[in-house]
């Protein structure tokens, strides 16, 4: 950012431990709204609690839209109903729902009776946040089809929305039907008798209400759109989907897909949340691991008499096990993201797969020869290099066959890929890792010993 | 998307077949543009190459916008150099000037040659890929401060972009010095005889042509803008950013870090990737990787006599070491995507440290005990038992700790946490996890035998 944060947050605590409040606002104020959350963000708990009530609702206002959702819950239940009332009349509808939605039903209720224009928020708050009813705002102007361009002029001139910008005007019949779109440069262009209907594109691109968030995303980026309209299942148009909100969308996806295949099933856990939250979603994830981790013990408990007498195998099943493991994760990750951005046909599904069994018998060939030398050099026995290389050969083909498979076959039968393909990989590049090595270094125990 | 593309593209291939290009070329007309791009996309090298000079220019053109860039200029190059230049002249300028990057020399300045409006693509050439330079499109239109409200009417009416959408009119002075920013709105709303510098608001938020892309994303997204005007050290206007450039930038560059996560350094491979270059981005990481494998294996090397003795260690060795890697990795994913995505004070950096290290004693604690009374169970030896446990606790906790430390310091001296966190934490917490548990169990090797 353009400001240096460490020093104006210096310089804001200091204000408000001095209780001079007036410097302190004015401190905030000079800043641009998403700076003002930023900053604002950076206070403790406590100066956030003294210091929101005293800003400009407006201002207060973009602060609470741009803060993370439970952090601004938090922070609103701590105010009194009439002053939350009044910042939310300043918010727009859509994070106006938002900040509703994370309160207790009871505080909700009273906010909404105190509200201007609580039947902006209301039809908003019945859509879960992650559809695309909870992401549209219904703050938008329709024109009708027999406007003229001049009347449709008029209607944006009275119109005073919270939201500045304008990306296209939506065209609705008389029973709110979607029926078009007019972006504003071709308004301006036309003669002022010129029909809406002439003007606009009849080919609409829109989502349902319950649409999920990504899906949203993913068609406004591939038809780049910077705003799309939300209708019901009859087609009448319920709200609009900006380019922000996308942004963030997308963000949330691609953390999403970080956690899962890192094992953390709660996408809006950071480092700084609670132990009690990082528990819940770290946790379980912690003890499947565990679990397959045991049961790999248990294969390499079959050779524990073959490790009695060659303990020098003990030093290099992890190995095998591995680097099996690192190659399934590279094919995890590509997998993982080519499903989320784009299409996979079954054609190229088919092409990918023979693919990357052969890349995996390459990296194998590549992995394996360079240890099986270096270990030669290190220990001085052929037959434990062979056993060494022949293992990372088929650990590493395995490995790169099922981190292709698991991922492609958890997308066919509906299940997200991150989320589940990384344990299941590895517990099957661990145990057959193990089992791999210790059984081809069995028949070889006495060369070995 | 909205149509079956399994169908369609087996429709597509069979008119292509049967040498119908009429009915093949009906069959992409009807699409829109990124929906044309899409399908395309599927088709084999030798149909596309058919297909695209049949084309419609505009559809060309499209198609050529919306595929990847690789692909893009394999298929222009097998195209005659006139066909490539009526092409280009349709394209928007900045995807323009990303395939001319992607040709020889050669065929770049034979396409220029042949261009209607090679001056709006040749400045672009100059930029890097992944600098606002290179994600700017010269198509814009400057306002001037003294212009009256109707003129600057006049003058959207009589520009023809080759993109339809407009997002911000950008006002520049005689110099081309950018100075302010209207939106089409408040345009239209302002009565004919307003002086532009009466209309535009003077704060404008601009990115320098060398800025990062990833820069001018998180700009974009945090100040939520659709566009943002690309300035030179002189603060002259060079080009736009528009919102649909961010989505590919956020996109790439959260699949950078999933990949470079999971060990891969070039974030263009998919799975489909040629095996070339798979084996370019991904060998020298399984290299690395192998090398902390073997460092892992020498700590064991150490306590080989003490595995001779008693070979149970050998099953347990890597459930100490892969659930330090787990808590850790966990840490990582967190700390990476929180850098990505947030500004974190050092304030709140000390916090996260120290909040971390408790949580890998909590979660150290949670699944030492579990492993220590299942092992228990399993082999009856309390005292394998009690050093399993103890050991889990500490390498979670040395776990987490590194976990956390390892992205932020990476950080700190401007290295890519997400490139090399994962490769330096596993090294640290497998030779950790291994020393830690098979030191503490010679200790007490007579109770375990």
């Amino acid at each position: 950012m353009i400001f240096n944060t460490e020093e104006l947050l210096a310089q804001l605590q200091d204000a408000l431990e001095r209780d001079e409040f007036d410097s302190a606002i004015h401190l905030i104020e000079v800043l641009r709204g998403p700076d003002q959350a930023m900053l604002f963000a950076e206070l403790d708990d406590d100066e956030q609690v003294e210091l929101l009530p005293k800003l400009d609702l407006s201002d207060s206002a973009d602060i609470l839209e741009d803060l993370d959702n439970p952090e601004t819950a938090k922070l609103a239940a701590s105010l009194p109903v009439e002053t939350i009332a009044r910042i939310v009349d300043e918010m727009e509808p859509d994070k106006a729902a938002d900040l509703l939605g994370d309160l207790t039903d009871q505080q909700t209720q009273a906010v909404l009776a105190r509200l201007d224009d609580a039947d902006e928020v209301r039809p908003l708050l019945i859509h879960p946040d992650e559809s695309a009813g909870g992401l549209m705002t219904s703050e938008f102007l329709a024109l009708r089809p027999l406007m003229t361009a001049q009347e449709a002029i008029e209607a944006l001139r009275n119109w005073d929305p919270d939201s500045e910008e304008i990306y296209y005007l939506f065209v609705a019949d008389e029973k709110k039907q979607l029926c078009g779109v007019v972006n504003l440069r071709q308004l301006i262009l036309a003669s002022d008798n010129t029909l809406i209907e002439n003007l606009m594109d009849g080919d609409v691109i829109s989502v349902n209400t319950g649409a999920d968030q990504e899906e949203c995303a993913r068609t406004m980026a591939h038809y780049d759109l910077s705003a799309i309209p939300v209708v019901d299942e009859d087609g009448l148009i319920m709200g609009v989907i900006t380019h922000d909100d996308i942004v963030d969308v997308l963000e949330e996806e691609a953390t999403e897909d970080v956690y899962r295949l890192s094992n953390i099933s709660n996408s809006e856990l950071d480092p700084d949340s609670s132990i009690k939250e990082q528990l819940k979603g770290r946790l379980p994830w912690l003890y499947l691991n565990t679990l397959t981790a045991l049961f790999g013990a248990w294969v390499i408990s079959n050779y524990e008499q073959v490790i009695a007498q060659a303990a020098v195998l003990a030093l290099f099943q992890s190995v095998v096990a591995g680097q099996g493991g690192n190659t399934a994760s590279q094919n995890i990750a590509m997998a993982v993201r080519t499903l989320a951005t784009e299409r996979v046909s079954t054609k190229t599904q088919r092409r990918i797969i023979i693919r990357q069994i052969f890349m995996g018998l390459i990296l194998g060939i590549a992995v394996g020869a360079v240890v099986a030398l270096g270990v030669y050099l290190w220990r001085g026995n052929i037959y434990l290099s062979f056993v060494l290389g022949l293992a990372l050969v088929a650990n590493l083909s395995l490995g790169s066959m099922v981190g292709i498979l698991v991922p492609l076959g958890l997308e066919k039968i509906g299940i997200d890929p991150a989320l589940a393909s990384s344990v299941l990989v590895t517990a099957a590049t661990d145990s057959m890792g193990f089992f791999i090595f210790l059984s081809l270094a069995a028949h070889f125990l006495k060369q070995i010993q």
